[in-house]
This record gives C-alpha cells, structure tokens and sequence, in this order.
C-alpha cells in the first residue's frame, strides 16, 4: 500500500468496483490451475485481488505455501511481502555485523518491527522511530528495541540522533527519507551503510525537500542502496529457513489487526492513514 | 589538492614558511633509511613535502616504485593516487559490464581522464563534462570520450544528459556533486551506480546545495557509493598489472604540465584553480 497515502487513498475508495477490484497481497487456496507450479488444493501468496474468487493470470509473484503450521495470515505481511522486505533490506543491503548501531525510521511498519528484531537478533544496538507515544511504548517493551523515539515531539533530530547513537550509526534502515535522513547522515559512521526502502516523508509534497548533508557520504565513506524485494525474490527460502524457527521459538513477536468481512475493508484501509491500526491491518474475506 | 579550493588555497600561499612545507604527493629517492621496508637507493611516491630533502616518518602511504620504465612524474598521478582513485571507483565501487553507459563529472581532471578511459577499454560508452571547450576538444580528440560538453554553456543538464544518454546512465562517476548530480539523477538507469569521489561544487558554498531528485533512487533501485582510496590500496598491484601495459602499448593517454623548480610552485598551484593548467600539474623540484 505505500505510495497510496492521502489523495490516492481517496482515488482508491473512489474507484472501487466489482469489475476492477482492488489489488493487493493476499493469501488464497487454488480451486483450479492451469499452470504447471500450482494445483487445486495448494495455499499461495503473493499479489490477489479483494474479492472472494480471483483468477489469477500473473503468477510470477505468487508463492507456494510450504510451511502451514504458522498462521496463514502472516503470509500478508511478516512472511509475505513487507517480511522479504525486510529480510533482503536488512542482511543483503544493509550487510549486518554483530555489534553494529541501527537506526529504523518508521519502525512500528511491518517492515521496520522486523528489521528492528532481526537485527536485535544477530547482536545489534537497535534504536527506532515511530510516530506515537503508544508505538514507541510497544518498539521498546513487545519488539525489544533498545530504544524508541516518537519523532513528531522531537524538537532536533540531529541533537535525539546523538542522544541515543552516540558513537554513530552504522545501518540507517530509511523508510521516510526527508528530514529523518538529513538528521542520520550528519550521524553515520565511517563506512556507514543507508538501505533506502521508501520515503514516506516524501510521497504527498508537490516538490521533494532537498537533501542537504550529502557531503557527509564523502566524508565518511557512505553507501546508500535503494532496493525493491522483486530483485530479492531468489531469497526466499533462504528467508523462511530464517524467519520460521524464530516464530516458532517465540523469538520474532507479530501483530496483526483483523478485520471481518470484505465490507469491512474500505474502513481498514483507512486506519492505515489515520495511525488507528494496531499492527499489519488484513482483512479476512473467507475461511478455508 | 581536493578541497583546497578558493579561500583555502590563499591560505596555503600564506603559510607557506620553510620549516613547515606544504604537504603533498610526491616522487623521491631514499638517501637514508631507518625502515625495513625501504632502503638508500629506492625510488618511492607517496606524501611528501615540497623541499628538496624530507624526513618522512609517515610512512603507511608510501610506495616503492617497482616500474622504471615509465616516466617517474606519473606516480605523482596516473600512476600514484588520482590514478588509484580512478581504478579502485571504476572497477570496484562501480562495478562496470561491457556495454555500460558511463558518465564522468570532472572529466578532465587527473582522476576523471583515467576513469574515461579505463570505461572505453572496458567497452563502454563514455561522456564527459568539463569547464571549457579546449578540454571537451581533448576529452574527445586525445582521450577517446565518445561524447563530452562544457557544462558552463548547457542551460538544462538534464536535457543535455538526455541528448548524450538517451538510454540513461550505467554508472554516474560523480567528482562535482551539486546540479551535475542532480540532473544524473533524473537520468539513470534502473540499478545504477553513482560512485562519488568528490563534491568539487560545493567545497566553497556557505550552506550546501539540497540535491531534490534522491526520490529517483527509489523508483530506479540506485546505489550511491562513497569511497576513499586508501581504503583500495591492497589493490594497487593488481592496479598496475592493467594499467602500466596500457600505458606501454599507447592505449591511455596522459598530460602533464611540469613546472621546473621549487620556485615555481605557487603559479603553478594557482594554475590549478584558473583552469591554465593544461593536464596534471607536476612540480619538479630536482632530478635524481
């Protein structure tokens, strides 16, 4: 849904028709198949449509589910799409090592809770932004983030930066870009890494704030790599081999915000931009 | 000499002074050594200082010189640190295939003049900005650019890189920053690599420019890479093994503009930032 906020979301409400559903990431069951990879009976992820049965022509981002003895539901997020998201942004971009200083802008996202446990996971320092006191409560003491910060009530993110790293960051896991990552660059480390997945900040002005502290990449060495998953996608068993086992063991904590029902919908979507949604926001057209 | 630009040159002439000289790269010949790795007789580049004897005890950033067969002055550049710098940006931050579409800020600058040339021995197509037309004349006529211009005299750089790069930008060797890295931007290609060896734009500003278009390294999965060379300089054998045959067989070209004597120096540096100097300024201080 990124890149959909505000005037979009309305676009999006607007446009909502039986003959064009909405797509999305979703979870279904095939009940017949002409393609060879899937059969009648198989659980598959990848991009759906809101409707109760789709037929699908565009298989190419449509997994297999092997693993059923999580909730399907993760499938949407943690396990599907924003997990990979994570997974390839943080150990294929951001090339980790224990002991390293992350920071995680727009942390509370599905994305950024993930990156944040992954990396607190292999040994990491690991400080996220969010933008209520809530989310912050709930980084710091359900996702064990060493520390949180809620960036609307920060006067100078320069000054909180140094606050919480100081000694620097070595990964910046940029989900917002703007002044978020004019703060970060003036506080990266030499050979600093910044794995650029979106920036939020940016998608509704009309014209882009201009970055001024890039000088500091030469100064200290900086690499920034912006990255989609689809490049990544050759990764994802190696992700569950990963991910799995965690959950499993309790070690990677999850939230999801299910709504009831296709009519549901459009009010679920609209959590997602007033800040409502209490974790991944899915919504449950059917049963099995 | 980078990042020594307009006030900071001035206040180098002021402090030139015989017992604290300035510091730059240099050729020399040990007449005494009290270090293991170097012994009366050899030939060494690295930074020296400009007067005719120096006691070195830096010694980390200096080089036996192993090839003699080439003239000793080209330690000083294409085959000293511009030359490294070329190399270690080209080859390993930028990561070059057959075929790439490269473009060089700077072009005529000792780093700049190699890079090119490196990407057309590589089979790459090459163009390159400089400041006046004799140097866009060089860059195409003496070192093979398969396109160049005076940045001065386009009024839109993103039409003119359009104009040159119809199919977009592989590789951004970016040694300006500023609207040259702005107007890139707008123009690569879907993972391209933007290596950054310098900002020369923004060195003498008050307040550094905002670069607007970094949105575009999102849409285009860009990698933006910082580096220095010393960071590269295990590499330096391997360096010579592709570049002193090339210069053997005529296929890289290089200008030098040699003062002769110390006392030369200060026009020549001032050369440097008036754009009289035509090809690397060199200060022979004495012969063997």
């Amino acid at each position: 849904m990124r890149g959909t906020k505000g005037k979009e979301v309305k676009r999006l409400f607007h446009s909502f028709n039986p003959d064009s559903p909405i797509v999305g990431y979703g979870v279904c069951k095939v009940v017949d198949s002409k393609h060879s990879g899937f059969k009648k009976g198989d659980l598959v992820w990848g991009v759906t449509k809101w409707e109760e049965y789709s037929v699908i022509t565009l298989t190419d981002s449509l997994f297999k589910i092997e693993h059923t003895d999580v909730p399907l539901s993760y499938y949407t997020g943690l396990l599907g799409m924003p997990g990979m998201t994570a997974y390839a942004g943080f150990y294929e971009v951001g090339a980790p090592k224990k002991g390293d200083y992350v920071f995680v802008s727009s942390a509370f996202g599905a994305v950024g809770q993930l990156v944040g446990q992954l990396a607190k996971l292999m040994g990491c320092y690991v400080v996220g932004s969010a933008g209520s006191k809530e989310k912050v409560e709930i980084l710091k003491n359900k996702f064990g983030f060493d520390g949180a910060f809620n960036y609307k009530e920060e006067q100078n993110l320069n000054a909180t930066l140094k606050r919480f790293f100081p000694e620097g960051i070595d990964i910046y896991f940029d989900n917002v870009g703007g002044d978020t990552l004019e703060a970060a660059l003036l506080n990266m480390r030499r050979r600093g890494r910044i794995v650029v997945a979106g920036m939020l900040s940016q998608y509704d002005l009309d014209e882009p704030q201009g970055i001024k502290n890039l000088m500091n990449i030469i100064f200290k060495q900086i690499k920034i790599e912006a990255f989609i998953v689809f490049d990544y996608y050759d990764k994802y068993p190696k992700f569950l081999e990963t991910v799995v086992p965690y959950i499993k063991e309790g070690k990677i904590t999850y939230m999801e915000d299910i709504a009831k029902g296709i009519e549901n919908a459009p009010e679920a979507l609209e959590a997602l931009f007033t800040g409502r949604s209490a974790g991944k926001q899915v919504i449950l057209v059917a049963h099995d």
